[in-house]
């Protein structure tokens, strides 16, 4: 496998192997996200990127890193920077808003999260370091809500922070089947509304 | 194919029948509860049932009857019954410290929850309909308690049944990844307090 392939205009090998390394990891990003981790191929990845097998495993040598790459395509798209601490609630129903729009890539984070339970599945550790990190995270914010008197009586901003992100991943399934049925937006913002006290 | 392999002890054809068709379904929940649908084969299911793979396609014609087995052999196990009106939320919390002791039954739901929103999953219309009943019978419960005082005001009953499905599903997922990290029956009735008020 040579970096400089018959038949094709070159463009700096830096450059073309960039834009390779981006083409694959959207077709991987699609094969799992339409059938799954095992279910999806290296030969399918290949065919959706339009190169060959060998070209693909000249990028990514296995399929594993195939699939951490698909979750880093997915997670540069769909986790927005965090907001202020202001507009914690605004930023997530914008999130889910702009996810709405996107449900290629809710479909790969789904059929993954689920799947990335089974036995010695590659994402596992992804998804325990994600959900690790998201609950630190959205803990932190309903801690500062609670330390400015903005967090309902009786709620424990952890208990909040977990109920959260569980929120978001259930609603995303519910709407993936029935995207006329359910508000994934709506339900996550009636939940932040429960939550978080208006301002006085 | 005969109905009387050789070297079994004949306990009567229907006993027999009825006996291996729960040893398969028993077998199948595990290999889909440890590798998902398309991670695990109707060979995979034969070993773990200890039969052969024509024995297992004999009482099962095919890999989509096998998972259908399987979801049902969880949902006679996991779904408990309906309580009351008066313990809805006792019974929801109960029914996830009961499914704390059976993590296998939780793997697969997850697994094949997530899975089922991938292109033409044969499980998709299971948990569609699925879906669909438990949004209608939670939503149900909460408009029972609007109509006596007992919902918080300006929580929609329906809103309320998606999100607790949907934080059911979510937190069951983190618990399997981080069990020491995640309470699933706590995160419930932290839910269930906060949208239902104590009788006055």
């Amino acid at each position: 496998m040579t970096s400089n392939e018959s038949g094709r205009r070159r463009r700096g090998p830096y450059a073309k192997s960039a834009a390779r390394r981006e083409q694959i990891a959207q077709a991987a990003l699609q094969v799992f996200g339409a059938r799954g981790y095992r279910g999806g191929t290296v030969q399918d990845v290949a065919d959706a990127a339009g190169m060959s097998q060998t070209s693909v495993l000249h990028h990514y040598p296995n399929k594993q890193e195939l699939l951490i790459a698909a979750l880093k395509r997915r997670d540069a798209v769909t986790d927005g920077t965090p907001g202020t601490d202001e507009c914690f609630a605004q930023s997530i129903v914008e999130q889910a808003q702009f996810n709405e729009g996107a449900a290629e890539l809710i479909e790969l984070y789904a059929a993954l999260c689920g799947e990335s339970t089974t036995s010695d599945h590659p994402a596992r550790s992804y998804f325990e370091a994600r959900f690790e990190r998201l609950r630190g995270e959205y803990g932190a914010e309903f801690e500062y809500m609670k330390s400015v008197g903005r967090l309902r009586p009786g709620v424990d901003p952890h208990v909040a922070g977990a109920s959260l992100l569980a929120l978001w991943d259930g609603i995303q399934v519910q709407w993936l089947l029935s995207p006329d049925d359910v508000d994934m937006a709506g339900t996550l913002k009636a939940y932040l509304d429960l939550v978080i006290l208006p301002e006085s």
